[in-house]
């Protein structure tokens, strides 16, 4: 972008939601262009209006086959969309996340949808920053529903489905070993589940797992770890009307687009829910903090870095040589960097 | 624990390798227990002797059983084995977790070998934090092999790689639809490719599908992403001896201990290339800048978020409010937090 009366032009833009303008603030947010970040705080009042939808679980458990299908059952209810697909990229995967991209091209000619894959790996605030901050340009563009799609099921993935309002967890039966573990990893986030492939053998006993897991499940939990550190976190642990959420379990056919409308009627059910002032509002105080520490973390250590890029590297070669260790070479680091903390009488 | 002397003791210990010390120290790091850090710095000077091995992989392809059978092998080899497995830990995760750590059990009377599950998912520096610290009282401890597991498949666990000299990736066949995307996002930082329950249908194919990923992948390669916006990483583009190196597919069925044999020879084969002096430079380096930037990035972030508790909380309630967004905030933040740049003149 050059120039603010550019940048003004393309805020104007967005909010109309003219396709190509949305196109090209996403790439510039993506690509951390020049004036990103002036972009998203004059887009930033504008958001709010958007429910966003994360849709995550188990690889080749159906998920785009199934996001394609919700996109359709938002517009039969006359809903604008926006699709967000976070891809485990890399320069060789063009043709796997085109043919994924290819199956939802058949919306391509519908100006209220809108779909784009998060190209980016590997930014500074994972991907979660880059998703963050690609949601709220959907979200100021007007869009009523933003699905976030997740590929990978690690951690950062995970991280991902913090953003959302509702989290859609999609399995598939049968799909071997350690999906258990990444079973009970995804619990925790799951609002609904999705039984995906339904018609497999192995569909019900998935289902009586997933019971199992839920009932097990029903204890009082802690906040998510990677925030129940931080300070901010402290300001969630308020309100919040007490009672729980169960996730309901929905069984689809994504291929045939059965099961589709229940399942687009228990993220509704979820969102009635959650809106709710006193039982939202612990979600929405964590969703967040979710987005401030992420974006603080990502600009301080970007900004770090870029002032102390000669120290760095300096300590690195001190590190091979093995004159220094990390864990020092970190606290001198940090000791040039932050102001002097204000001694307390 | 409690007073310099007992840390000191604790570090006697952990060089002796004595299995309850070790375990102790291994909490430590996990827990982020007081006194973590300065036991780290103790123990760095003892580490590099260790061989890093990280094994990741689609969920279902037998990882675990694997990584036992590498145990077994390098056993008979006459080298100790640390092993830590990266699960996606949740409180409710304990039972299938323990299933897939039962199977490693049968080492458990070896005194030379030593596994232990990183339960803690989420703290600030992620999955990779954690895992590295752990690796390096493992290696403090003077073990010969350390491998390091992962059960998903996302970004934060393809980082984890970034600590092991060798990577190996294990894949299964037909694992059905987005494997493919998963493919070509471990494809960049496989070494070793294991394709495992090789007497299964589709092995040949899953054989020849990798064959010719690597065959595309076979052009200049950029740094990671993550760590190539990073100052640091300039450091590391120098040296190199050019060459690649071509990740070798070993078929293995780790069930029947069916070549095993060959992946550790494989293994074996990369750790020779990686060590020469001129071929593995660039790689050297960018493992320790990896490992200096994960541990800056969460100490920053750790200590910018005690010092900022209540002006985050403060934030927390403006964007609530929509007074304040989530950008300007954090660039008032990082204004307070950091020293006045100099002015050059």
């Amino acid at each position: 972008m050059s120039g603010e009366a550019t940048a003004e032009a393309l805020v104007d833009r967005v909010l109309k939601r003219e396709p190509r303008a949305v196109a090209r603030a996403m790439r510039a947010v993506d690509d951390r262009a020049s004036g990103f970040s002036a972009l998203l705080k004059a887009l930033y009042p504008h958001t709010g209006g958007a429910y966003v939808i994360g849709v995550t679980g188990t690889p080749g458990a159906g998920k785009s086959t199934l996001v394609d299908r919700m996109i359709g059952a938002y517009r039969a209810r006359d809903l604008s969309v926006g699709v967000v697909a976070v891809d485990p990229t890399s320069p060789f995967s063009g043709g796997a996340i085109l043919g994924d991209r290819i199956r939802m091209q058949r919306h391509f000619l519908d100006a209220d949808v809108f779909i784009r894959s998060l190209a980016t790996r590997g930014h500074l605030g994972g991907l979660s920053r880059s998703a963050g901050d690609v949601i709220h340009v959907l979200d100021a563009a007007g869009f009523d529903i933003v699905i976030v799609e997740t590929v990978g099921v690690g951690q950062d993935e995970l991280d991902v489905t913090q953003l959302a309002h509702t989290t859609v967890v999609v399995m598939a039966p049968g799909m071997g070993d350690d999906i258990q573990a990444i079973k009970a990893g995804i619990l925790e986030v799951a609002e609904v589940f999705a039984v995906n492939k339904a018609d497999r053998d192995g569909a019900d006993s998935t289902v009586r797992d997933l019971q199992q897991m839920i009932a097990l499940g029903r204890q009082p939990r802690a906040l998510p770890a990677r925030h129940g550190h931080s300070a901010a976190a402290a300001a969630t642990t308020h309100g919040g009307g007490g009672d729980e959420w169960t996730p309901p379990i929905v069984k689809t056919i994504a291929s045939k687009g059965e099961g589709v409308d229940e399942l687009v009627e228990a993220v509704g059910a979820h969102r009635e829910w959650v809106v709710d002032p006193e039982r939202g509002a612990d979600k929405r105080m964590r969703r967040l903090s979710h987005e401030l520490l992420t974006v603080f973390r990502e600009t301080l250590a970007r900004e770090s870095e870029r002032r102390l890029s000669s120290q760095i590297a300096e300590s690195l070669v001190a590190i091979a040589a093995r004159e220094d260790d990390p864990y020092s070479a970190t606290d001198r680091l940090i000791g040039s960097l932050l102001v002097p903390e204000e001694v307390r009488p």
